[in-house]
């Protein structure tokens, strides 16, 4: 067998092992009985611990050493796959083991103190904990750095969204945030000129929310032969390729909330369904990158379902959907207003209810904070006011307390810094494909109006999700949408739908 | 660290992967969609390949050497943990590797087409891959008898309830085989010459039987932030002790069958969560055998929920669940109907339906031929006319066709021979556990028509659960009822329910 044949091998049982362990924290996500909870923790520690010892065993190096040398046997997506074995191999191999384990022990403890200490407002709390974590954080950085040659936080934003790089990102955010201040008050100016639209008045059972969730993601292209739709704290999309297992929250009161989480989710889920089988359970078969990743989600969320098209099509099903519920207020489900709903522009505290105009705001904040972080400029200690000088700065509003300001997220208490850009590249890369899509795609707006999602998904199965991590994220951006990924096709965007 | 101390790791290694792989299994069985099944399987496999690279890896041999040479040191839990550790190896170590790989792709595959021709009554397509799979068992038998210096037959049994061999199982068949014919004749005899039952009509609406079938469970003890009610196409259960999931399958013209399977499946249950804490994740903190666990379900189902004490107290909540359905039968639901309901005897063609007068016949069977296919004197060829002699034999009826016959049951297609002597040592062992309860509990059956369990589950904890593998079946047997297992308790309680 060649050296690369038996890496393959070898990395196929890792993408097993990963798959399980997929599976493993859906499950605790979406419906493990809390006394699992203790069980499951370690059932996961080994999984890890095994795929650990697996990528750290030193044949490994050897294998990778022989097929390199051998490269010019390899076709494109061999040559593409060992690629991405050797870049997770050297993400794994990049830290000592005792780093390893000590960083997996500080960030479990730190997130369980950080659910606590967000319900009850205890920064100190917090701070006990995350200390200890953002110094391991630190120590993890600079190990990566070494290995790849990259400043020591882009060797972070490399474990999320490998070559993007501060250097670009700085570019792009500066750029937004140049354009979206302004922009924002124009929104905020015109949408105070017109009537505040009707919100539907419910209740409006789970079963029918339910019903309609499936009914719009098996017109997208879910395949619930291939997928589950299941509820969850934070929806979130797990699972494996062959078994994709989105989650939704319902609210009773507000039906519009978990469909558009639905629907995001679904965009997530149908990247995943539409990755090469053949390069399955190979890492150049995964998704590219966490961006990427976001792009497919927001693209079907904002591009897409908050559209007018979108809108004009589903207004029907969702009146129909809930029929027995807003008798009063009839001219809540006129598409008009249900579309006015879905762009509404409000600044806000929390990143996860921000719509598009401010969301970048909220992670040009965190982007600036992590900076600071890793390079030292700033201490656990000093994040609270931080905090409430960049969300003045970017968005002009004080958060009350900390529970609506840096204990937020969950990211920095589970240790994972330099993940915020991807959710702001993502929106970008959405808006370039799509406005890719739509140039070659002559009756885009005609086919979602009347509910036809094919010719789209034709469209990105070909450019992005059958491509899967054969090219870097931005080759594969440029081959889609024919340039680098920049900012004005999102600004058009803006533009064109909150200013028009 | 002493060799047994790193024994200790190593077994709470394996049983944490085991655990994950318990909880794969669960959902697929109960939630998985259709088109996750490679996946799963791969994932399954990888872990069945890791715990058997864990369990045959040099290492283990040299410790288990040094801890049993140390034995003086160890605690009697300690003893026991070490010496159900290396039954385990020996277990794992008897077979040769290509055995194991050989013998799971040819399971698999059987298992698979056993479904099909299940379904279409097919028996020679299932004849072509159970042949060389029996060839495998026999393989698997010798080395696992050269391994143990046991009779290849009891080998097998070994595997799934340690200590019971054939000498001891034939006096106990031989028994029941001399006694049952005749005893099924009166019972057939005394229930034709009173009026039938009383069957309630539904519909019985799903969420209706759920929520009273969880009420139930909790009464008996059932810990809902520690396990789940679901549904598969058998029931089951299955997960971890710290999160026991068990599954039924509903029938909305009948909601007995499906309540009495939560029953039992609440009997397995709340066995896997008496287990003693400390010792979770060691193999003496395991439940004992299958036979052990089949008598903590059927002492729940048969012994206590079918009796005219449990039904007297369930009566009134089957009613209520049920309130709006069965106007008409009133008289369905009175205790004393509902009660000759649960105890009716009809021999019949398939064994997960049988009664507990008929079921041992269909286990006597299956042992009869289990024991001739080892030794080599039935060949797969044969199977359906020594089924059809058979079921002639033990129950007086001849099936129609193998779907009703030799293809009815699972277990030989998926490579599992010696499992099912467990079902009745297990009545056996209910029925003598059930026995010595009521003789320690004066109140027992008061407590049960007040729907009191309590007392009852103390008394199945200290005697059964608590113990896990410390001790041998039969001594936990012995220990908890002050005699060897027997057949006069399940024969007295037979008498007593029915022919008195």
């Amino acid at each position: 067998m060649s050296a690369y044949a038996e890496l393959e091998q070898r990395f196929r049982r890792l993408a097993n092992l990963g798959g399980a362990a997929a599976v493993l924290q859906w499950d605790w996500a979406a419906i493990m009985p809390t006394g699992g909870a203790e069980a499951r923790a370690a059932q996961l520690a080994e999984l890890d611990v095994i795929r650990h010892e697996l990528m750290t065993d030193a044949v490994l190096a050897d294998l990778l050493g022989a097929a390199e040398s051998a490269r010019a046997d390899l076709s494109p997506w061999q040559d593409a796959n060992l690629t991405e074995m050797h870049h997770r191999w050297t993400h794994a191999n990049a830290l000592p083991t005792e780093l390893v384990a000590a960083f997996s022990t500080a960030a479990s403890a730190c997130e369980m103190v950080w659910r606590e200490a967000r319900s009850s407002n205890d920064f100190t709390a917090f701070q006990k904990t995350f200390e200890p974590l953002l110094a391991l954080i630190r120590e993890k950085a600079e190990a990566k750095s070494a290995a790849f040659g990259l400043a020591p936080y882009d060797a972070l934003i490399d474990g999320y969204d490998p070559g993007f790089k501060c250097a670009e990102i700085d570019v792009i955010f500066d750029d937004l945030a140049a354009f979206l201040p302004d922009f924002l008050a124009q929104v905020l100016d015109k949408q105070a000129r017109a009537p505040a639209p009707l919100r539907p008045e419910g209740p409006f059972p789970v079963a029918q929310q339910q019903a309609l969730s499936r009914a719009l993601m098996e017109r997208l292209g879910f395949d619930f032969d291939h997928g589950r739709l299941d509820e969850s704290h934070h929806p979130f999309c797990g699972g494996v390729s062959e078994d994709v297992r989105i989650t939704t929250r319902y609210d009773e009161s507000d039906f519009t909330t978990s469909l558009m989480a639905v629907l995001h989710e679904t965009g997530h889920a149908l990247y995943e369904r539409g990755l090469p089988a053949v390069w399955r359970r190979q890492p150049v078969g995964d998704a590219r990158s966490m961006s990427l990743h976001e792009s497919q989600s927001l693209l079907m969320e904002m591009q897409v379902c908050r559209g007018v098209e979108f809108i004009s099509f589903a207004a029907p099903l969702m009146r129909e959907a809930f029929s027995a519920a807003d008798t009063v207020a009839e001219g809540a489900f006129v598409p008009e207003n249900l579309h006015r709903l879905a762009i509404n522009v409000a600044p806000s505290y929390i990143r996860v209810d921000a719509d598009e105009v401010t969301y970048p705001a909220h992670i040009m904040l965190r982007y600036s904070l992590e900076k600071a972080m890793i390079a030292g400029d700033l201490h656990a200690a000093d994040l609270p006011g931080a905090w409430q000088d960049g969300m003045q700065e970017f968005l002009g509003l004080t958060p009350r307390n900390d529970t609506e300001g840096c204990l937020q997220d969950i990211h920095w208490a589970g240790g994972d810094v330099g993940y915020f850009p991807s959710y702001t590249l993502g929106a970008l890369i959405a808006a370039q494909l799509f406005e890719s899509a739509r140039r070659d795609i002559a009756e885009l707006p005609a086919d979602i109006a009347a509910g036809e999602f094919a010719p789209l998904m034709t469209w990105l199965g070909d450019a992005v999700h059958s491509q899967a991590s054969r090219y870097s994220s931005q080759d594969l951006i440029e081959r889609a949408t024919g340039r680098p990924l920049e900012t004005d096709a999102f600004k058009a965007h803006l533009k064109a739908r909150y200013l028009n």
